[in-house]
């Protein structure tokens, strides 16, 4: 009895981790969402495959029912995968799932992922960081728990590069907050469906980037490392 | 002619990916230092291998010096793969010597790593963000270029969990600093060689942390997240 929690990675299925892949070959069943690209499920050839994620027109499963699913399956087999897209910590509700888990006793092994967070702007060549350009940055969601009465987003945050996910349905809202405490003119770069082959990538500014046509799942990027973005790209259309 | 940036994960040669093994098995020359696990270099059996890290009691290759190895064997083979620990744009210098090679028209492609960053407190069972605790997330060098005449990491950010790598070296500076902007109390995890046979797990607080026995490599995590590790620990503690 033991539940693996895996990270996906962002979407190319070649960017999943041998450790994912071996505990995916051991699974008697498969518990996955709508993040995690469906092609990595082969490795799992044969289990049972039970998803949570969005259906069209119905809502994801609530985060309650997913931990009882996970329960009365960990109790039930000897190995289950919980499989997630990106890395299961990153905005991934991996740490609520674990606690549920080992409350009813059942053992929990993590498989950590490469983040769309970090994966994504390195595979289009944005560097999050750069020597003399950007030595921090944040991650941060941009769809706050809306049922919070404090606010924890402040949108205050002084690192030199700030990667927001979830941030497409409040783009404007953040935009305009996070103008509030830098030049309206830094630099921002959207990247859709980063590492499959529908990625898009749009840049702006914070000023003009939410009049953008820009669909979810999106990273936002904002920061001078979008000007070390565009000279690699100058220099890559050089060749 | 191609120069692949691969990122090797944070050490375990279980957590590379797919994606890493194919360029390793493609490659001519493989170009890598220190951090990558050299396990992993077993993918490239067969290729010319050239080390550019630290060797005991001698100074490590400069930036320059391994930008130009990379040119040289860009220019002479088909493919060159370019290992780095982590994943490549996460304090890697991955965009100097993307920059680099390109303005040579050698071409580059990346291949994302999971970065210790995120990757190693995932595995321990430490989520670096947490629902109803951490939102936020940054993600800054203890080791900040000391030629730099104006300081960028300043220290006092607002995010709930702050990530420091190459954090030993300044760790007293740093925790001095950090304490003028958080309470003194706030816990502290340090992970030593995280996901490798020798990982040790150091906690403490932003007032005692920089008196205990810590070596590198190793990260420092810090904020209520740390919190919820330990509520993690004590449940796997009663399995
Ligand atoms: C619920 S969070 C989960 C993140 C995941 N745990 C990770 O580490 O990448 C979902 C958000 O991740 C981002 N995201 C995930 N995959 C992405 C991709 N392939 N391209 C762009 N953004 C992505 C988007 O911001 C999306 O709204
Ligand atoms: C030059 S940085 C490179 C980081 C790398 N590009 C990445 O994404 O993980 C080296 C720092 O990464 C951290 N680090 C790398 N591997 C680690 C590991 N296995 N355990 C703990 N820290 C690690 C340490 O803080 C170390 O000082």
């Amino acid at each position: 009895m033991v539940v693996y929690l895996v990270g996906a990675g962002p979407g190319d299925p070649d960017l999943v981790t041998l450790k994912a892949i071996k505990a995916l070959e051991m699974a008697d069943v498969v518990v996955y969402d709508r993040l995690a690209n469906e092609e990595i499920l082969k490795y799992a050839n044969g289990s049972e495959m039970i998803y949570v994620g969005k259906r069209a027109g119905a809502h994801s499963k609530k985060q309650e029912e997913i931990n009882e699913i996970l329960i009365e399956q960990g109790k039930k087999h000897d190995t289950v995968v919980r499989l997630k897209g990106g890395d299961p910590f990153v905005f991934g509700r991996g740490g609520e799932e674990m606690m549920a888990l080992l409350g009813e006793g059942i053992p929990v092994e993590l498989v950590p992922g490469v983040t769309s967070a970090i994966g994504v702007p390195t595979t289009v060549g944005l560097p999050v960081t750069h020597r003399g350009v950007a030595t921090s940055l944040t991650v941060v969601t941009g769809h706050e728990d809306p049922t919070k009465k404090e606010k924890q987003v402040q949108w205050n945050y002084n690192t030199d590069t700030i990667v927001i996910l979830m941030g497409v349905g409040h783009l404007e809202e953040n935009m305009r907050e996070i103008k509030k405490h830098k030049d309206p003119q830094t630099p921002v770069c959207v990247i859709e469906n980063g590492t499959m082959p529908d990625e898009r990538i749009i840049t702006g500014t914070l000023e003009n980037i939410a009049q953008k046509d820009i669909n979810p799942p999106a990273l936002v990027i904002i920061g001078p490392v979008v000007d070390v973005f565009k000279s690699i790209k100058k220099l890559e259309d050089k060749l």
